[in-house]
């Protein structure tokens, strides 16, 4: 088989790849607030799924952005998604990320009170005096916590993005925290994933860029 | 509307996972060789496209585990593919993982040559003296570059999973590589990311695992 390849300089792939996800969601109309967000999904994934499963709650990216203008801090569930997330981009405003999956006192904690190091991080986050948003893309048990902080009003984050992944308890901890009177992006149902998390992340900087040139 | 979560032991939930995944993929036979990598794809996608996508070349897998007991390493052309990986269980064995994206040299080789700089971390790769896996995850041009050089004489590697996620030449760069004469696995399409590959690398590195108690 003859495999051709497309001509594409390195600089205009990304472009030419929206260019391609725009023609395919056809002529479906997304909310211009939302748009980049959505697209940066599909770009992510190629799963033209998160135009339906990805639920705003009302002005979370303009109050997300806003908070990231003012310094707001991130914090994610895994390595991964840090990793993934633009560091530089969000330093800019003074904002940094964390995760504290892989610290010591945190699996300590978990293991002595038989829960999760998500949920651990959880509390760990919850302690520190700044303006958070929550990138949460592997464990729901790190979305419950979180329900469970804001209902005692323990925590009030700017954002909390929801898109854990998986099969146990992952639905149920997305419609959870779209009950917690918080700003929110989730992706409903079992789809998600830390680069997920992360893209939003980006999403929500980029568009902050184009904004202030 | 009432939440119902369901009570599963924190150390319990990736196995309840795996039976959730193994019954929704009904009588569907798999091969045994073959279907832990499978379905920790679905675990980490909640995407049962993947029992259908992934392609391997004949021992592929038992080839990649042979490398990593052997020490093999692992290039990632993400750093969140580096990220996801499990560094300790491959250390076990004398392998680390290698990213070359952020450096550097490459970056600047990159824009001298008007090449990506996933194309020139392979380069990079290829002047390592050691037995090498290759996680793609993100950048289709890696893989191409990866064609060339095994083409032209240049590389061997003990595996390339070739997991590119994408619009602009994923596909191709995967039917590509899949005509290189080296082992393969890949997911065919547009789907797969930096998380598949890792979560690739990760079920090699367990498989090994239950094979050593």
């Amino acid at each position: 088989m003859k495999i051709q390849l497309e001509k594409v300089k390195p600089q205009e792939i990304e472009a030419r790849s929206f260019e391609i996800i725009t023609r395919e969601l056809g002529d479906r109309k997304l909310d211009p607030d939302k748009e980049l967000i959505i697209k940066r999904c599909i770009h992510t994934s190629a799963d033209f799924e998160y135009a339906d499963s990805l639920c705003f709650s009302p002005g979370a990216v303009e109050r997300a952005r806003e908070a990231i203008r003012k310094g707001a801090c991130i914090v994610t569930d895994t390595q991964m998604g840090k990793s993934g997330i633009n560091k530089r981009a969000l330093a800019r405003f003074g904002g940094e990320v964390y995760c504290f999956m892989s610290d010591e006192d945190v699996a300590a904690q978990a293991k002595a009170q038989g829960s999760t190091r998500a949920t651990v991080s959880m509390d760990k986050a919850a302690a520190l005096d700044k303006p958070l948003i929550f990138a949460i893309g592997n464990a729901p048990t790190a979305l419950i916590r979180l329900y469970e902080l804001i209902s005692e009003g323990k925590l009030k984050p700017e954002l909390v993005i929801g898109v854990p992944v998986g099969f146990v308890n992952v639905v149920q901890s997305k419609e959870l925290i779209m009950q917690a009177g918080v700003p929110y992006i989730v992706a409903r149902g079992r789809k998600g994933g830390s680069n997920i998390a992360a893209c939003i992340c980006n999403a929500l900087l980029y568009g902050l860029d184009n904004r202030r040139d």
